[in-house]
């Protein structure tokens, strides 16, 4: 269960009314890469990792949480950068306002002008609040968020989340020169890095680790690295060593002619029948020890979430 | 700042996996009136409500916090019910079960097989686990959240969204007969009552609260009630008083004739001047005394969100 | 079956075009609150509605049919602010116009700088007319409309769609100073105040309607309001009496411990047995009356939906 | 403004419940090729053709208040067809039906067991009625519409619409032995090819009504037919004739090195110099009488929509 | 499989970066009616196309291959249109561009400045490149494409949707007066005009092709044309001969009388069954065809989709 | 430009038809994890690369576009296991099939009946083939894709939708015992194997590239590891050294003391000044490489993509 408590996790403070940072930092509360797509995501982790897994679990609910703590102090700095919107909307039989924006004169540093021109549903639809959606007013939508019940992979999306969400706080960083919002974006920032960190280290204490999931690659398909875009720049991703793999890439010049030579594949040049029986075998292996993981520590009879 | 207690708020427990009733379970955990959809929806709406109506924000964050509460008991018993399909995917190598499933023999009680007809994403894609999706796959929106600045109005988004997942628990109710699962659809229903009456006594608590927010009626298009059903059928909605209104209906039998004969409502029979001119001094003095309230309410200078 | 009158229920006039304003007006078109959501939704609602309560289905329908005109009053209106639009993108040889918006001088006034400016979609995609998309181009979504198949649900959904349209216009009505859109702004805006009176004495005439649908509240579940927020503020909606249902508000100053105490609220201080034995008797005798209401409304044998 | 009558268009009629067929039938309510989809094409479309055309607005606003007539036939016949399932759902109390599901014994022909199996969502969120969703549970969307302020290419999206809307009803026929149903979709399918002869004629009056638009074809890169994809299959759409344009295609066999040869073909091998001088002649002439025949529709001063 | 050549079909070019014009391009990019809408499209129609019918595959995979080409033509435009903003964001540490930005004084030339005032998710998401969203920031959604498995429909889908594209581009020219633009945007109109010659051609060449699909219409409800709209304006497409039908419209001038007099079109005046046996005789002729032509191109037992 | 070969890359070839496996790998064609996102997000990526990093570029374009030959596989497994589908819809007039479907009789195994049990739009909107949808019928969206413009950042992204897509493959190789399609998707899910090695490989040839993006981790939040979700189990992700950056995490046991104490972590025990201005230096180091990089490569004056 969750408890709140009515202090922010970072002290956000805001040093004036800003409506267009405002509605640049809604990508961070309702967008694509924002905290509540963390959020989401480590929670939605976490119930398939809590019974083979329970540190990992804990991990993930810890980081989870810290999230939505973010979620609120960036919901926190919106409403903030948007003081004075809902007080305006509220003098709803003056029109004074309006006619000094239609005429687009001094008064245009007005409030709700701001708020109008940085986001039409500030004024219209939030009342001057943080909404959950993106900057472009697209809602927040889970296939934000991915969950795919493996650890190897799950972890994965997770160092790709962070590496984005600590992007897209660099790239607002740029946007404002309030020294107080700098201070909350470098902590929530740096917070992404940290949680990076913490990901990775999570990973590799996960032993193999590689390829993700528990099948092997298929010996016969794994080397290729095809010439398919007419292109003759080659570097470590297609010559040389597969690193870890104990194999080196074999670059397929002329993939079209490959494919007809070898029917699609079907016909290749070496003989691969060796090293498909080692990779069956290492396959039941790793799926014993993997499912034997998860199946054990499935209590039987009835299930209960928690003890007390 | 949020805090996460590992004991569920209510002892969630499962007889035995149910993949069907898991998919079922998923409209409250990523549906429309799931309990992300109404967590996310008070959570939202506290930001605008904190520094005017400190007391309401309060009590919406204490129910965001316990929708959050409920989102994982709902995510916990799903998660209970898939019990065995994580297990069963890590044995990856093993077809056999699959060998049964495509023939459709005894083995039909498997799991695994269940899970797939349920929804084949808890196989594919969720690795047996909750997605914040609904029971056909859609994924959470946050299109499905109302927060507008107004708690005359987001109150009554509340008590109608409370409605709604008190019909959804009370609709899944039927496809059970866990015992465990009752109770714990039981107490999720219950919950949604007891919100239903904290946010009618919330919006009790403000005066006047009709018409929602600011701006009263236009006494000249209130009255009617347009026969545009081709239908007959008169009750308290379209005769007699309009509750507290101190006006009655105007049935307006022949909308048609009655929109030609009037130029599209612009000369209506009766004067209104005067009671226009109530309205519109109504409408200042509402102005004035909401708008103070907000804001008075925003302090000047540097905004901070909490104190320490 | 619908029939068409070309005169709009509301004589809609514009000054002047004005695509930003147009570009407002789209909340109420194709947005979450707009005229097309309020007719969906009871149109959907008036099919279930029919056979057991023929008077609320001649009402979804009046209304909902009084919503289908309030959408063209909306379409029309963008239309007029958008006049000159079409014209000018007709011209497609002449580049004059668009150096003058390269240029940002003097003609910036013109009018497809303005749409330009306002929405992209209007020069480049709807031809300057209007689309069922929202003030940010968010396509119009069924998932705006709730249809749940329970009048004591259904209406609150109503009612608390009909409060935020009147709240979008009175926001919309400060964007402009057109006295024509005044008017119509005005006369929409009280029209949603009017079917909020109509939904709520139709839902006044079924009695109960509180629990809605037919479950009573688990007695055991009903009475907790936790402190889940850390916070002190106590109100009606928190302590005292709970409003129509007979028993007080309980405060659970520390809901973590009681959660703990209480096994996750399974072992609760008090004796439910009696109160559980008299609601599970009320929850038969409502379903008795419920069903049998809805299912001697259905005829037997072939349906048919009209009479002629 | 829009009127009802309670009589459907057509005599809907189904001889007994059939949830499968109900979810299938969702389709043309709430699918992309439905019929809430051709009315809201239809309706969107006539507000900007409503000045410059008004026949072709008549045209269109009797054709989509015919599409709303049969969304309400589409929608009758769902509810007819989900018969019972309402009148179940408010048994709530009872668990007996729930059970024989569970045991997936005799009882399986129950209509709420039907429910179940076609769409989770019709004993769960809907109460057995329809919902403006595909039969896939995706809410219907306005990107399905198109309306781009051009009547030669709208009525060319609309000859689209209805051939896809006329497959599929086609399609439909074949999942259902129901007589009624069966005239009912016959019905509803021949209106579909009855307004693409309408949508036919409308294009036809329009002259010149190809290139769609305004602007001509560029000369110099009207003729090719680029071998893109490695084949060697020639027909009337790569040789000979291009119909009604007094040219040829130019089949181009190796378009890499033609892209090569011409610098991305800004160096052509011939001279078009004199088409294009004539085709933008062309494009003045054609912008002169378009944009005209708009602008002079356009009425100068305030607009009004309607005369009474 | 596809290969890719690294230069472009057409040699884009941009004489300057122009960010807003970047903005609108972005509707070919990931728009509705763009390149990769067209794209998906017809490579999704192949597939089905295949096997019954060689030659259309070959034309639906050539243009579908020459729409990625266009896809990728407008990306390198968007990217260029574009030049400087990577750059800058980048040069993380500077603060100096955002001080500017935030003054609107002489730096407003800014190209920082122009991106987030253009879409503010170029400097924020994108990092200053395409994405494959609308000029509104909506997702590319492939609700946008029509695959329904018939040649007869699917084509006419084309045939729109080459209209619309055509337009699209048409507007997009008068909005940018970089003649290099002008040239890109001028081929990659006429290519659409193109295509649309070469739908028409391969639809021309399956007779029969009206209607759609492979049922007949029914006689008794092609012919009228309702007047629902309350109008009275006639023209070709309510009177005289519905073109090729070998019929006349019936124009029913009061619906609603007709469908009560008809009861519902089910007691019509005429005697119809001689037609209605030769509509049934015609269907069966055409399903054993259009069946046949299916089913004999696919081959039996192991399918196998390329030859080598 | 693209260039289409007929024959697929790899020799996909199905033994029998199986609509409920083509629905499954509807994920692979238009589902989250699959090819044509992972097709378009390299796509997208590269436009941004490829000035600066022609090598990126180059490897970029290669995987995309082995991705959608791979997308191709896909399509033509499912229309494959679709066969049978789209002969039966074309006898459009017999419906003996569907009787048998009714009856749920011998004629169960029918392909129509299959195809309408796995996915009701197989046989009602696609006609038997595959839609760039998922296995629950949700239509392919942009937001799967993530390209934000900085390699350190996509590159991990590709890390995980290269994970992601390899599990998904593994979960589809338990559902299905063709053991042509066992070999196309061995071949499928390696690829992604090798992809993952090839976007490592890439990653580390770029150095220095933690964090992602410009900026370093500002010291003051670094470290600090909260205890939010009331757990004690420590592991290398949050206790020791933090891998890499010469620091070790500092563990918070009570967050919310902390942050009462450290007023919102506005007064932190230590003193960080030193640090502070290290990284200062250095992200105005790695702002002037990492921006000057791509400046450089930006050529002035008129742009051109491609050179012949």
């Amino acid at each position: 269960m969750f408890h709140h408590v009515k202090s922010l996790q970072f002290n956000a403070r805001v040093s004036k009314p800003d409506p267009r940072f405002a509605n640049l930092l809604l990508e961070q509360f309702g967008g694509e890469n924002g905290e509540l797509a963390a959020a989401m995501q480590y929670f939605t982790q976490a119930f398939g990792a809590k019974n083979p897994h329970p540190d990992k679990y804990d991990m993930l609910m810890d980081i989870a949480t810290e999230e939505f703590s973010h979620l609120e102090i960036v919901g926190a700095t919106i409403q903030m950068l948007l003081k004075g919107v809902n007080g305006e909307l509220k003098d709803a039989a003056d029109q004074s306002e309006i006619m000094q924006v239609m005429d687009g004169n001094a008064a245009k540093e007005s409030i709700i002008h701001a708020a109008l021109s940085a986001n039409p549903q500030f004024p219209i639809i939030t009342g001057g609040g943080p909404t959950p959606r993106n900057s472009q007013g697209i809602p927040w939508c889970a296939s934000y968020i991915n969950s795919n019940g493996d650890l190897t992979v799950d972890l994965r999306s997770n160092l790709a989340s962070e590496s984005r969400a600590k992007l897209v706080y660099e790239h607002l960083m740029k946007f404002t020169d309030d020294p107080y919002i700098h201070e909350t974006l470098s902590f929530l920032m740096t917070r992404e890095v940290t949680h990076y960190k913490m990901f990775e280290a999570a990973l590799d204490s996960i032993q193999p680790n590689f390829p993700p999931a528990v099948l092997a690659a298929d010996p016969r398909y794994l080397q290729q690295a095809y010439n398919l875009s007419d292109g003759t720049v080659r570097g470590p991703w297609n010559e040389g060593e597969i690193k870890g793999m104990g194999k080196d890439f074999v670059y397929i010049e002329n993939p079209i002619a490959y494919v007809k030579q070898t029917e699609g594949q079907t016909k290749l040049p070496d003989d691969y029948s060796k090293e498909l029986k080692a990779t069956e075998k290492l396959d039941k292996e790793m799926s014993a020890v993997k499912s034997e993981e998860v199946k054990k520590a499935d209590p039987k009879g009835v299930a209960q979430w928690s003890t007390y």
